[in-house]
């Protein structure tokens, strides 16, 4: 668990309240899914003083388009970058930010902030989300949160707002998206097997295939390139790599 | 085409830029296709005095959920309601709204506005869309606009802001949910022929199918039930009829 210290985050609360130059009512909120081996992990930080966990989030400035604000964010709040970010859902119920966690942190650190203060506005927020391979990317809490951590995603801790609709929604999005956008999470090595992938199917949608259907199903979906072999020693029982082949993404926002 | 006079244009504009209590920067904007027989079109408005088009958009109430203001909106600027709408992306390039057709209106109507006014702000617009019968449902313009009218899908007019780009992101979501949410269109009788769904396929993805294969490959959807053969005269080529099975849409905000 990588730690921020208590002193940074009063300054750091102090600097966010005095911005003047957010688009007002609207936040981003950032559900990151992490894939490893035959584990599917979500990123979460913890704020200071509480026992509260929020997916990374933040404000859209006024000279910023919505997506770079969403990968600015993201990077401020854990360092990751370059991620294949998808918006999926845009979250608007009225009493969403209701419960005030910016109010009692701002107490705690003893920051006043007069009530009609951007910051208790009614926030709609526009969700992206992603998916990597969590060994592979470094994180790094920003001094806004105290610890940043992965969580699997079926053993949430209490998560602020309707954080943990928002990652519910968010993995939906990835699952019903796996086959089209499978190759912009960059999750498999360039060639592998087709047990690879069904073991990165298996893990993420959170179901078992059998071995044959698995593979006719890929097949036919044409996004794969069978290889050469892959020989480790047993000649006969080597099995295909495969590729993707090359697709359009669509990241538009 | 259904028109609305010019004399009630002031007040509504009065009217409006003396709202007060709207979520600031954020609207909302209805991308309606309308299918029939081998049509696909979508709905739009024409401001006053100009030679300008748009979908039906507005602003949310600081008290109204963000669907309930989509639903609203709709209703008030189209006069439709009961429509099954899926909210399918937030539009949020910095400079969307910065040809402004707001002042443009107000100015002609001889109406002065501050220059800081909340209408001339950075506006970010959560996108909803729906596939209705167009000859099934009444519509009516308010007196925002001019009239109302429904146009094909390939032939658009001017539009303002980016509502040509919102429109084709909309059709690309009807198109790729098209499987799984059609029962909810309401769009065919209760009982229809392969030859009804396959037209309703070809008109809204623009493709021509096979016969036997768009079969198979709807039989293979599991979303029918074959019920009895639609007798019309000419017993051996009565085609059988089929009806959705009954399944769960998602209607979250």
């Amino acid at each position: 668990m990588k730690k921020i210290d208590d002193s940074k985050n009063r300054q750091f609360l102090l600097d966010l309240i005095n911005t003047k130059d957010f688009v007002e009512n609207l936040s981003v909120d950032c559900a990151i899914f992490g894939f490893h081996e035959d584990k599917l992990k979500v990123l979460l930080l913890k704020y200071h003083d509480l026992d509260l966990w929020s997916i990374p989030g933040g404000f859209i400035f006024n000279d910023e388009d919505l997506r770079e604000a969403a990968e600015r964010v993201l990077y401020e709040r854990t360092h990751l970058s370059g991620l294949f970010l998808s918006q999926f859902h845009t979250f608007g119920r009225r009493n969403r930010t209701e419960n005030n966690v910016h109010q009692i942190l701002l107490k705690n650190k003893g920051i006043e902030v007069p009530e009609n203060h951007w910051i208790y506005n009614r926030f709609i927020t526009v969700g992206y989300c992603s998916l990597i391979d969590y060994t592979l990317s470094e994180t790094f809490p920003d001094a806004f949160n105290e610890s940043i951590e992965w969580f699997d995603v079926d053993k949430l801790p209490q998560m602020a707002f309707d954080h943990e609709r928002i990652i519910s929604e968010g993995l939906q999005h990835i699952r019903k998206n796996l086959d089209t956008q499978l190759v912009a999470y960059n999750l498999l090595p360039e060639k592998f097997t087709m047990n690879d992938l069904q073991k990165l199917y298996e893990t993420v949608l959170g179901e078992k295939f059998r071995r044959n259907n698995f593979q006719r199903k890929m097949l036919s979906l044409g996004t794969l390139e069978r290889l050469e072999k892959f020989f480790d020693g047993s000649p006969n029982k080597a099995p295909y790599l495969y590729k993707f082949k090359e697709s359009e993404i669509n990241f538009s926002d």
